[in-house]
Protein backbone atom coordinates (compact mmCIF):
# COMPACT_ATOMS: atom_id res chain seq x y z
CA UNK A 1 0.00 0.00 0.00
CA UNK A 2 1.02 3.19 -1.05
CA UNK A 3 2.47 5.44 1.77
CA UNK A 4 1.41 9.11 1.69
CA UNK A 5 1.97 11.93 4.20
CA UNK A 6 0.65 14.96 4.53
CA UNK A 7 0.45 18.12 7.08
CA UNK A 8 -1.64 17.32 9.73
CA UNK A 9 -3.44 16.79 11.55
CA UNK A 10 -6.19 15.24 9.94
CA UNK A 11 -9.02 17.38 9.12
CA UNK A 12 -6.63 20.44 7.51
CA UNK A 13 -6.74 21.24 3.92
CA UNK A 14 -3.46 19.07 3.60
CA UNK A 15 -5.43 15.62 4.42
CA UNK A 16 -8.31 17.06 2.03
CA UNK A 17 -5.60 16.83 -0.79
CA UNK A 18 -3.96 13.84 0.21
CA UNK A 19 -7.49 11.77 0.04
CA UNK A 20 -7.45 13.32 -3.80
CA UNK A 21 -4.31 11.83 -4.52
CA UNK A 22 -4.76 8.40 -3.29
CA UNK A 23 -8.43 8.02 -1.08
CA UNK A 24 -6.63 4.24 -0.36
CA UNK A 25 -3.21 4.83 0.68
CA UNK A 26 -1.96 4.45 4.20
CA UNK A 27 -1.87 7.74 5.54
CA UNK A 28 0.84 9.74 7.56
CA UNK A 29 0.04 12.83 9.37
CA UNK A 30 2.82 15.31 9.88
CA UNK A 31 3.61 18.55 11.67
CA UNK A 32 4.82 21.17 9.11
CA UNK A 33 5.55 21.04 5.25
CA UNK A 34 9.22 21.02 5.79
CA UNK A 35 8.59 17.29 7.83
CA UNK A 36 6.84 16.38 4.71
CA UNK A 37 9.22 16.58 2.40
CA UNK A 38 11.57 15.07 5.06
CA UNK A 39 9.47 12.21 5.41
CA UNK A 40 10.32 11.51 1.30
CA UNK A 41 13.94 12.12 1.25
CA UNK A 42 14.11 9.76 4.41
CA UNK A 43 11.63 6.81 2.62
CA UNK A 44 9.72 7.36 5.47
CA UNK A 45 6.44 8.21 3.08
CA UNK A 46 6.44 7.14 -0.47
CA UNK A 47 4.30 10.68 -1.54
CA UNK A 48 4.10 13.50 0.38
CA UNK A 49 1.76 15.63 -0.29
CA UNK A 50 2.63 19.89 -0.08
CA UNK A 51 0.64 23.05 -0.17
CA UNK A 52 3.19 25.17 -2.45
CA UNK A 53 1.00 27.87 -3.55
CA UNK A 54 -2.77 29.83 -2.81
CA UNK A 55 -4.77 32.05 -5.22
CA UNK A 56 -4.97 34.59 -2.49
CA UNK A 57 -1.96 34.21 -0.45
CA UNK A 58 0.61 32.97 -3.12
CA UNK A 59 3.48 31.02 -2.67
CA UNK A 60 3.70 28.49 0.36
CA UNK A 61 7.72 29.45 1.07
CA UNK A 62 8.48 26.63 3.45
CA UNK A 63 7.43 24.12 0.47
CA UNK A 64 9.54 25.47 -1.89
CA UNK A 65 12.73 25.75 0.37
CA UNK A 66 12.45 22.69 1.98
CA UNK A 67 12.15 21.37 -1.90
CA UNK A 68 15.23 23.20 -2.75
CA UNK A 69 16.93 21.85 0.09
CA UNK A 70 16.22 18.01 -0.16
CA UNK A 71 17.76 17.01 -3.43
CA UNK A 72 16.30 13.17 -3.42
CA UNK A 73 12.78 14.66 -3.80
CA UNK A 74 11.05 15.62 -7.20
CA UNK A 75 7.50 17.15 -8.10
CA UNK A 76 5.63 13.85 -9.60
CA UNK A 77 2.09 15.29 -9.76
CA UNK A 78 0.34 18.61 -8.78
CA UNK A 79 -3.38 19.06 -7.33
CA UNK A 80 -5.50 21.93 -7.06
CA UNK A 81 -8.30 22.31 -4.03
CA UNK A 82 -11.06 24.86 -3.65
CA UNK A 83 -10.26 26.02 -0.14
CA UNK A 84 -13.41 26.21 1.72
CA UNK A 85 -13.43 27.54 5.41
CA UNK A 86 -16.24 26.69 8.08
CA UNK A 87 -17.49 27.56 11.11
CA UNK A 88 -18.10 24.89 13.87
CA UNK A 89 -19.34 23.83 16.82
CA UNK A 90 -20.29 21.54 19.39
CA UNK A 91 -23.82 20.29 17.81
CA UNK A 92 -27.09 22.02 19.35
CA UNK A 93 -24.67 25.74 19.61
CA UNK A 94 -26.72 28.95 18.72
CA UNK A 95 -25.10 32.11 17.10
CA UNK A 96 -26.62 34.16 19.88
CA UNK A 97 -23.93 31.55 22.49
CA UNK A 98 -20.59 32.00 20.54
CA UNK A 99 -18.28 34.34 22.89
CA UNK A 100 -14.97 33.26 21.52
CA UNK A 101 -13.89 31.90 17.88
CA UNK A 102 -10.81 29.72 17.67
CA UNK A 103 -8.78 28.79 15.07
CA UNK A 104 -4.89 29.58 13.47
CA UNK A 105 -4.49 33.24 12.87
CA UNK A 106 -3.76 32.44 8.81
CA UNK A 107 -7.90 31.38 9.24
CA UNK A 108 -8.81 34.02 11.44
CA UNK A 109 -7.42 36.82 9.01
CA UNK A 110 -9.15 35.14 5.94
CA UNK A 111 -12.33 35.50 8.14
CA UNK A 112 -12.27 38.92 9.15
CA UNK A 113 -15.31 40.64 7.35
CA UNK A 114 -17.33 37.30 8.35
CA UNK A 115 -16.80 37.44 12.03
CA UNK A 116 -16.94 41.23 12.20
CA UNK A 117 -20.05 41.18 10.38
CA UNK A 118 -21.51 37.47 12.03
CA UNK A 119 -20.34 37.86 15.68
CA UNK A 120 -19.26 41.20 15.94
CA UNK A 121 -19.04 40.95 19.91
CA UNK A 122 -17.20 37.61 19.84
CA UNK A 123 -13.47 37.06 20.82
CA UNK A 124 -10.77 35.76 18.61
CA UNK A 125 -8.28 33.75 20.13
CA UNK A 126 -5.54 31.49 18.26
CA UNK A 127 -4.96 28.19 18.14
CA UNK A 128 -1.57 26.22 16.36
CA UNK A 129 -3.89 24.41 13.60
CA UNK A 130 -7.49 24.61 12.45
CA UNK A 131 -7.82 21.17 13.22
CA UNK A 132 -6.48 21.53 17.15
CA UNK A 133 -8.86 24.88 17.02
CA UNK A 134 -11.86 22.43 16.11
CA UNK A 135 -10.85 19.49 18.31
CA UNK A 136 -10.91 22.00 21.07
CA UNK A 137 -14.13 23.99 20.51
CA UNK A 138 -16.44 21.05 20.19
CA UNK A 139 -15.43 20.49 23.89
CA UNK A 140 -15.82 23.96 25.31
CA UNK A 141 -19.43 25.56 25.74
CA UNK A 142 -19.75 29.17 23.91
CA UNK A 143 -16.52 28.37 21.59
CA UNK A 144 -17.01 28.29 18.09
CA UNK A 145 -13.62 27.39 15.61
CA UNK A 146 -13.12 28.37 12.32
CA UNK A 147 -12.13 25.24 10.26
CA UNK A 148 -12.27 21.97 7.43
CA UNK A 149 -15.45 20.22 6.68
CA UNK A 150 -13.59 17.43 7.59
CA UNK A 151 -12.49 18.42 10.78
CA UNK A 152 -15.60 19.12 11.76
CA UNK A 153 -16.95 15.28 10.28
CA UNK A 154 -14.17 13.66 12.52
CA UNK A 155 -14.89 15.47 15.87
CA UNK A 156 -18.46 14.84 15.17
CA UNK A 157 -19.17 18.33 15.48
CA UNK A 158 -21.97 20.73 13.57
CA UNK A 159 -21.25 22.94 10.44
CA UNK A 160 -23.09 26.31 11.85
CA UNK A 161 -21.87 27.80 8.54
CA UNK A 162 -19.76 26.74 5.02
CA UNK A 163 -17.71 29.57 2.93
CA UNK A 164 -16.85 31.76 5.49
CA UNK A 165 -14.01 33.04 4.49
CA UNK A 166 -13.96 36.72 2.74
CA UNK A 167 -13.05 36.01 -0.64
CA UNK A 168 -15.48 32.95 -2.32
CA UNK A 169 -12.71 31.58 -4.45
CA UNK A 170 -10.09 30.50 -3.29
CA UNK A 171 -8.11 27.50 -4.31
CA UNK A 172 -4.58 25.79 -3.08
CA UNK A 173 -2.09 23.96 -5.50
CA UNK A 174 -0.43 21.11 -3.91
CA UNK A 175 2.14 18.98 -4.98
CA UNK A 176 2.83 14.77 -4.48
CA UNK A 177 6.59 14.59 -4.45
CA UNK A 178 8.28 11.70 -4.60
CA UNK A 179 11.92 9.85 -5.35
CA UNK A 180 11.14 10.19 -8.85
CA UNK A 181 9.37 12.26 -11.40
CA UNK A 182 6.70 11.69 -13.78
CA UNK A 183 6.49 9.75 -17.30
CA UNK A 184 5.57 11.92 -20.46
CA UNK A 185 1.57 12.44 -21.24
CA UNK A 186 2.01 14.84 -23.56
CA UNK A 187 0.60 17.88 -21.27
CA UNK A 188 2.63 18.15 -18.63
CA UNK A 189 4.91 20.72 -16.81
CA UNK A 190 8.48 21.21 -15.41
CA UNK A 191 9.94 22.89 -12.60
CA UNK A 192 13.71 24.42 -11.73
CA UNK A 193 15.10 26.14 -9.64
CA UNK A 194 18.28 28.04 -9.96
CA UNK A 195 20.34 31.09 -9.15
CA UNK A 196 22.44 33.88 -11.01
CA UNK A 197 24.56 36.37 -10.50
CA UNK A 198 22.63 38.63 -8.83
CA UNK A 199 25.15 42.08 -9.66
CA UNK A 200 24.45 42.68 -13.07
CA UNK A 201 21.88 43.50 -15.63
CA UNK A 202 20.39 41.07 -17.52
CA UNK A 203 21.28 37.64 -16.03
CA UNK A 204 17.57 36.67 -15.27
CA UNK A 205 16.71 37.91 -18.69
CA UNK A 206 19.22 35.33 -20.13
CA UNK A 207 17.84 32.54 -18.26
CA UNK A 208 14.06 33.06 -19.32
CA UNK A 209 15.42 33.75 -23.20
CA UNK A 210 16.34 30.09 -22.94
CA UNK A 211 12.79 29.45 -23.05
CA UNK A 212 11.12 32.24 -24.78
CA UNK A 213 13.20 31.50 -27.85
CA UNK A 214 12.34 28.16 -27.88
CA UNK A 215 8.50 28.91 -27.77
CA UNK A 216 8.03 27.12 -24.08
CA UNK A 217 5.62 29.29 -22.30
CA UNK A 218 6.59 30.56 -18.66
CA UNK A 219 3.63 29.34 -16.20
CA UNK A 220 4.94 30.68 -12.94
CA UNK A 221 8.27 32.49 -11.31
CA UNK A 222 8.42 32.62 -7.73
CA UNK A 223 11.57 33.94 -6.15
CA UNK A 224 12.71 33.00 -2.75
CA UNK A 225 15.54 33.92 -0.01
CA UNK A 226 18.76 32.56 -1.00
CA UNK A 227 19.53 32.16 2.82
CA UNK A 228 22.74 34.64 2.51
CA UNK A 229 21.29 37.46 2.64
CA UNK A 230 18.50 40.19 1.54
CA UNK A 231 18.76 41.23 -2.41
CA UNK A 232 19.95 37.56 -3.12
CA UNK A 233 17.35 34.89 -4.52
CA UNK A 234 16.48 31.51 -5.63
CA UNK A 235 14.33 31.66 -8.48
CA UNK A 236 11.69 28.66 -9.25
CA UNK A 237 10.36 28.58 -12.24
CA UNK A 238 7.57 26.26 -13.78
CA UNK A 239 6.76 25.78 -17.96
CA UNK A 240 4.86 23.91 -20.04
CA UNK A 241 6.06 20.74 -21.62
CA UNK A 242 7.79 17.72 -20.20
CA UNK A 243 11.64 17.15 -19.58
CA UNK A 244 11.81 14.50 -22.57
CA UNK A 245 10.73 16.72 -24.97
CA UNK A 246 13.73 17.37 -27.38
CA UNK A 247 12.84 21.20 -26.95
CA UNK A 248 12.66 21.56 -23.62
CA UNK A 249 15.74 19.14 -22.87
CA UNK A 250 17.84 21.54 -24.89
CA UNK A 251 16.29 24.91 -22.80
CA UNK A 252 17.10 22.60 -19.62
CA UNK A 253 20.77 22.38 -20.68
CA UNK A 254 20.63 26.17 -21.49
CA UNK A 255 18.89 27.17 -18.02
CA UNK A 256 21.68 25.11 -16.54
CA UNK A 257 24.51 26.34 -18.48
CA UNK A 258 23.60 30.08 -17.46
CA UNK A 259 23.11 29.30 -13.44
CA UNK A 260 24.97 29.15 -10.70
CA UNK A 261 23.07 26.86 -8.79
CA UNK A 262 20.56 24.22 -10.68
CA UNK A 263 18.21 21.68 -9.54
CA UNK A 264 15.89 20.39 -11.89
CA UNK A 265 12.58 19.65 -9.81
CA UNK A 266 10.59 17.45 -11.72
CA UNK A 267 8.41 16.80 -14.75
CA UNK A 268 4.64 16.12 -14.22
CA UNK A 269 1.02 16.26 -15.79
CA UNK A 270 -0.63 19.19 -15.74
CA UNK A 271 -3.72 19.44 -13.02
CA UNK A 272 -6.84 19.51 -15.38
CA UNK A 273 -9.79 21.23 -12.80
CA UNK A 274 -13.36 19.71 -13.08
CA UNK A 275 -15.53 22.82 -14.62
CA UNK B 1 4.39 66.54 13.88
CA UNK B 2 5.07 63.87 11.79
CA UNK B 3 2.43 60.72 12.31
CA UNK B 4 3.58 57.30 11.31
CA UNK B 5 1.42 54.35 11.21
CA UNK B 6 2.83 50.91 12.27
CA UNK B 7 1.50 47.18 12.71
CA UNK B 8 1.49 47.22 16.47
CA UNK B 9 0.57 46.35 19.16
CA UNK B 10 3.85 48.55 20.77
CA UNK B 11 6.55 46.12 20.93
CA UNK B 12 6.17 44.59 17.84
CA UNK B 13 9.49 44.84 14.65
CA UNK B 14 6.92 46.98 13.43
CA UNK B 15 7.33 49.84 16.15
CA UNK B 16 11.21 49.13 15.97
CA UNK B 17 11.30 50.21 11.86
CA UNK B 18 8.94 52.99 12.71
CA UNK B 19 11.59 54.49 15.47
CA UNK B 20 14.20 53.71 12.83
CA UNK B 21 12.35 56.15 10.58
CA UNK B 22 11.29 58.99 13.10
CA UNK B 23 12.47 58.56 16.12
CA UNK B 24 10.44 61.85 17.33
CA UNK B 25 7.04 61.60 15.23
CA UNK B 26 3.62 60.69 16.99
CA UNK B 27 3.07 56.85 16.50
CA UNK B 28 0.08 55.33 15.30
CA UNK B 29 -0.53 51.32 16.20
CA UNK B 30 -2.54 49.51 13.73
CA UNK B 31 -3.71 46.11 13.64
CA UNK B 32 -2.36 45.25 10.02
CA UNK B 33 -0.12 45.63 7.49
CA UNK B 34 -3.23 46.53 5.06
CA UNK B 35 -4.72 49.05 8.06
CA UNK B 36 -1.27 50.62 7.86
CA UNK B 37 -1.49 51.13 3.85
CA UNK B 38 -5.63 51.96 4.13
CA UNK B 39 -4.15 55.12 6.71
CA UNK B 40 -1.95 56.04 4.16
CA UNK B 41 -4.54 56.71 1.88
CA UNK B 42 -7.09 57.33 3.90
CA UNK B 43 -4.90 60.72 5.17
CA UNK B 44 -4.94 59.12 9.15
CA UNK B 45 -1.20 59.06 8.85
CA UNK B 46 1.61 60.69 7.00
CA UNK B 47 3.65 57.71 6.77
CA UNK B 48 3.32 54.06 7.45
CA UNK B 49 5.97 52.05 7.94
CA UNK B 50 5.10 48.03 7.02
CA UNK B 51 7.07 45.08 6.53
CA UNK B 52 7.75 43.95 2.77
CA UNK B 53 10.52 41.08 2.70
CA UNK B 54 12.08 39.15 5.51
CA UNK B 55 15.74 37.22 4.72
CA UNK B 56 14.23 34.05 5.43
CA UNK B 57 10.58 33.96 4.93
CA UNK B 58 10.57 36.19 2.07
CA UNK B 59 7.72 38.61 0.77
CA UNK B 60 4.64 39.76 3.23
CA UNK B 61 2.16 39.16 0.52
CA UNK B 62 -0.23 41.08 2.41
CA UNK B 63 1.60 44.53 1.90
CA UNK B 64 2.46 43.63 -1.80
CA UNK B 65 -1.27 43.21 -2.63
CA UNK B 66 -2.43 46.78 -0.20
CA UNK B 67 0.01 48.39 -1.98
CA UNK B 68 -1.00 47.63 -5.38
CA UNK B 69 -4.75 47.94 -4.52
CA UNK B 70 -4.25 51.70 -3.07
CA UNK B 71 -3.57 53.99 -5.94
CA UNK B 72 -2.53 57.11 -3.52
CA UNK B 73 -0.01 55.33 -2.26
CA UNK B 74 3.52 55.44 -2.68
CA UNK B 75 6.98 54.25 -1.52
CA UNK B 76 9.34 56.87 -0.07
CA UNK B 77 11.59 55.18 1.68
CA UNK B 78 13.52 51.28 2.40
CA UNK B 79 14.48 50.75 6.02
CA UNK B 80 16.21 47.33 6.56
CA UNK B 81 16.27 45.93 10.50
CA UNK B 82 17.54 42.82 11.97
CA UNK B 83 15.35 40.46 13.44
CA UNK B 84 16.33 39.38 16.89
CA UNK B 85 13.60 37.15 18.73
CA UNK B 86 14.16 36.78 22.58
CA UNK B 87 13.09 34.74 25.53
CA UNK B 88 10.82 36.65 27.55
CA UNK B 89 9.17 35.96 31.02
CA UNK B 90 8.69 37.63 34.20
CA UNK B 91 11.79 38.81 36.40
CA UNK B 92 12.66 36.40 38.66
CA UNK B 93 11.66 32.98 35.82
CA UNK B 94 14.19 30.26 36.27
CA UNK B 95 14.24 28.47 33.16
CA UNK B 96 13.56 25.07 34.96
CA UNK B 97 10.14 26.88 35.87
CA UNK B 98 8.92 27.50 32.13
CA UNK B 99 6.41 25.36 31.68
CA UNK B 100 4.50 27.25 28.41
CA UNK B 101 6.18 28.94 25.99
CA UNK B 102 3.67 31.58 24.25
CA UNK B 103 4.14 33.17 20.94
CA UNK B 104 2.47 33.88 17.61
CA UNK B 105 2.58 30.66 15.66
CA UNK B 106 5.05 31.94 12.86
CA UNK B 107 7.60 33.22 15.80
CA UNK B 108 7.02 29.86 17.36
CA UNK B 109 8.36 28.16 13.93
CA UNK B 110 11.56 30.36 13.87
CA UNK B 111 12.69 29.32 17.10
CA UNK B 112 11.99 25.84 17.06
CA UNK B 113 15.13 24.10 17.26
CA UNK B 114 16.48 26.36 20.18
CA UNK B 115 12.78 25.59 21.85
CA UNK B 116 13.37 21.60 21.43
CA UNK B 117 16.75 21.88 22.58
CA UNK B 118 16.45 24.37 25.81
CA UNK B 119 12.61 23.86 26.32
CA UNK B 120 12.14 20.08 25.74
CA UNK B 121 9.65 19.58 28.17
CA UNK B 122 7.66 23.00 27.49
CA UNK B 123 4.33 23.13 25.85
CA UNK B 124 3.95 25.27 22.85
CA UNK B 125 0.75 27.89 23.23
CA UNK B 126 -0.22 30.59 20.45
CA UNK B 127 -0.75 34.02 21.09
CA UNK B 128 -2.13 36.90 18.40
CA UNK B 129 1.15 38.58 18.37
CA UNK B 130 4.77 38.10 19.93
CA UNK B 131 3.63 41.78 22.04
CA UNK B 132 0.11 40.50 23.49
CA UNK B 133 2.26 37.15 23.85
CA UNK B 134 4.91 38.85 26.08
CA UNK B 135 1.95 41.32 28.05
CA UNK B 136 0.43 37.77 29.29
CA UNK B 137 3.06 35.91 29.73
CA UNK B 138 4.92 38.79 32.47
CA UNK B 139 1.39 38.44 34.17
CA UNK B 140 1.22 34.30 34.51
CA UNK B 141 3.81 32.38 36.58
CA UNK B 142 5.33 29.44 34.50
CA UNK B 143 4.87 30.91 31.12
CA UNK B 144 7.34 32.51 29.13
CA UNK B 145 6.92 34.22 25.77
CA UNK B 146 8.99 34.78 22.38
CA UNK B 147 8.73 38.34 21.42
CA UNK B 148 11.01 41.51 21.14
CA UNK B 149 13.32 43.17 23.26
CA UNK B 150 11.31 45.93 22.85
CA UNK B 151 8.27 44.12 24.15
CA UNK B 152 10.56 43.13 27.31
CA UNK B 153 11.03 46.98 28.04
CA UNK B 154 7.31 48.07 27.59
CA UNK B 155 5.96 45.39 30.06
CA UNK B 156 8.52 45.20 32.77
CA UNK B 157 9.68 41.74 32.22
CA UNK B 158 13.16 40.01 31.81
CA UNK B 159 15.09 38.64 28.86
CA UNK B 160 16.01 35.03 29.69
CA UNK B 161 18.10 34.68 26.39
CA UNK B 162 18.04 37.07 23.33
CA UNK B 163 18.59 35.92 19.81
CA UNK B 164 16.71 32.70 19.97
CA UNK B 165 15.45 32.33 16.32
CA UNK B 166 17.33 29.38 14.65
CA UNK B 167 19.22 31.21 12.03
CA UNK B 168 20.99 33.97 13.14
CA UNK B 169 21.23 36.67 10.48
CA UNK B 170 17.33 37.20 9.42
CA UNK B 171 16.35 40.49 8.46
CA UNK B 172 13.16 42.22 7.18
CA UNK B 173 12.81 45.03 4.87
CA UNK B 174 10.25 47.54 5.84
CA UNK B 175 8.94 50.37 3.42
CA UNK B 176 7.82 53.99 4.35
CA UNK B 177 5.20 54.37 2.65
CA UNK B 178 3.43 58.31 1.73
CA UNK B 179 1.32 59.86 -0.54
CA UNK B 180 4.37 61.03 -2.75
CA UNK B 181 8.03 59.16 -3.23
CA UNK B 182 11.01 60.84 -2.91
CA UNK B 183 13.48 63.15 -5.12
CA UNK B 184 16.68 61.84 -6.79
CA UNK B 185 19.91 61.05 -4.67
CA UNK B 186 21.89 59.64 -7.29
CA UNK B 187 21.93 55.92 -5.19
CA UNK B 188 18.12 55.15 -5.37
CA UNK B 189 15.28 52.40 -6.26
CA UNK B 190 12.31 52.47 -8.27
CA UNK B 191 9.78 50.22 -7.49
CA UNK B 192 6.84 49.23 -10.43
CA UNK B 193 4.14 46.49 -10.32
CA UNK B 194 2.51 45.24 -13.74
CA UNK B 195 0.53 42.28 -15.52
CA UNK B 196 1.19 40.81 -18.96
CA UNK B 197 -0.54 38.46 -21.07
CA UNK B 198 -0.29 34.91 -19.59
CA UNK B 199 -1.26 32.53 -22.13
CA UNK B 200 1.75 32.54 -24.83
CA UNK B 201 5.74 32.50 -24.56
CA UNK B 202 7.80 35.78 -24.03
CA UNK B 203 5.37 38.15 -22.50
CA UNK B 204 7.37 38.52 -19.12
CA UNK B 205 10.52 38.57 -20.90
CA UNK B 206 9.31 41.32 -23.25
CA UNK B 207 9.15 43.94 -20.22
CA UNK B 208 12.14 43.02 -18.25
CA UNK B 209 14.51 43.06 -21.66
CA UNK B 210 13.63 46.62 -21.55
CA UNK B 211 15.41 47.24 -18.47
CA UNK B 212 18.30 44.99 -19.55
CA UNK B 213 19.30 46.54 -22.79
CA UNK B 214 19.22 49.99 -20.99
CA UNK B 215 21.42 48.19 -18.56
CA UNK B 216 19.68 48.83 -15.50
CA UNK B 217 20.13 46.48 -13.11
CA UNK B 218 16.83 44.10 -11.51
CA UNK B 219 16.94 43.82 -7.71
CA UNK B 220 14.30 42.34 -7.22
CA UNK B 221 11.31 40.60 -8.80
CA UNK B 222 8.31 38.96 -6.98
CA UNK B 223 4.93 37.60 -8.59
CA UNK B 224 1.96 37.87 -6.47
CA UNK B 225 -1.67 36.24 -7.12
CA UNK B 226 -4.09 38.19 -8.89
CA UNK B 227 -6.59 36.63 -6.80
CA UNK B 228 -8.73 36.17 -10.66
CA UNK B 229 -7.66 32.76 -10.08
CA UNK B 230 -4.57 30.31 -9.98
CA UNK B 231 -1.95 31.16 -13.21
CA UNK B 232 -2.70 34.79 -13.34
CA UNK B 233 0.12 36.57 -11.22
CA UNK B 234 1.02 40.15 -10.67
CA UNK B 235 4.61 40.92 -10.88
CA UNK B 236 6.76 43.40 -8.37
CA UNK B 237 10.02 44.71 -9.88
CA UNK B 238 12.42 46.59 -7.68
CA UNK B 239 15.35 48.37 -9.93
CA UNK B 240 18.44 51.12 -9.68
CA UNK B 241 17.73 54.36 -10.28
CA UNK B 242 15.49 57.40 -10.03
CA UNK B 243 12.26 57.59 -12.28
CA UNK B 244 13.31 61.04 -12.92
CA UNK B 245 16.98 59.55 -14.66
CA UNK B 246 16.56 59.82 -18.48
CA UNK B 247 17.16 55.88 -19.30
CA UNK B 248 14.89 55.02 -16.60
CA UNK B 249 12.32 56.71 -17.38
CA UNK B 250 12.42 55.73 -20.82
CA UNK B 251 12.29 51.97 -19.62
CA UNK B 252 8.90 52.80 -17.23
CA UNK B 253 7.45 54.12 -20.49
CA UNK B 254 8.67 50.83 -22.52
CA UNK B 255 7.10 48.56 -19.48
CA UNK B 256 4.16 50.57 -19.34
CA UNK B 257 3.47 50.12 -23.61
CA UNK B 258 3.99 46.56 -22.41
CA UNK B 259 1.52 45.61 -19.82
CA UNK B 260 -1.91 44.81 -19.07
CA UNK B 261 -2.26 46.62 -15.70
CA UNK B 262 0.73 49.23 -14.31
CA UNK B 263 1.76 50.93 -11.20
CA UNK B 264 4.51 53.12 -10.39
CA UNK B 265 5.22 52.55 -6.51
CA UNK B 266 7.94 55.20 -6.66
CA UNK B 267 11.60 55.88 -6.59
CA UNK B 268 13.32 55.89 -3.05
CA UNK B 269 16.80 55.97 -1.89
CA UNK B 270 18.29 52.70 -1.40
CA UNK B 271 19.35 51.87 2.12
CA UNK B 272 22.28 51.27 3.13
CA UNK B 273 23.68 49.13 5.55
CA UNK B 274 26.03 50.22 8.52
CA UNK B 275 28.32 46.84 8.42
Amino acid sequence: MVRVGYLGPPGTFGEQAALLFDPSAYFVSLPSHSAVVTAVTKGEVDVGVAAIENSLEGAIGETIDSLIQHEGVMIRHELILPVEQCLIAATGTAMAEIEVVLSHPAALAQCRNYLETALPRARLEAALSTAAAVASAVHTPGTAAIGTARAAALNGAAILERAVQDVKHNKTRFLALASADAGRTGDDKTSVAFTVAHDRPGTLIGVLGELSEREINLTRIESRPSREDLGIYIFLIDFQGHRTDASVSEAIAAVQARSHYFRLLGSYPRFVEKT
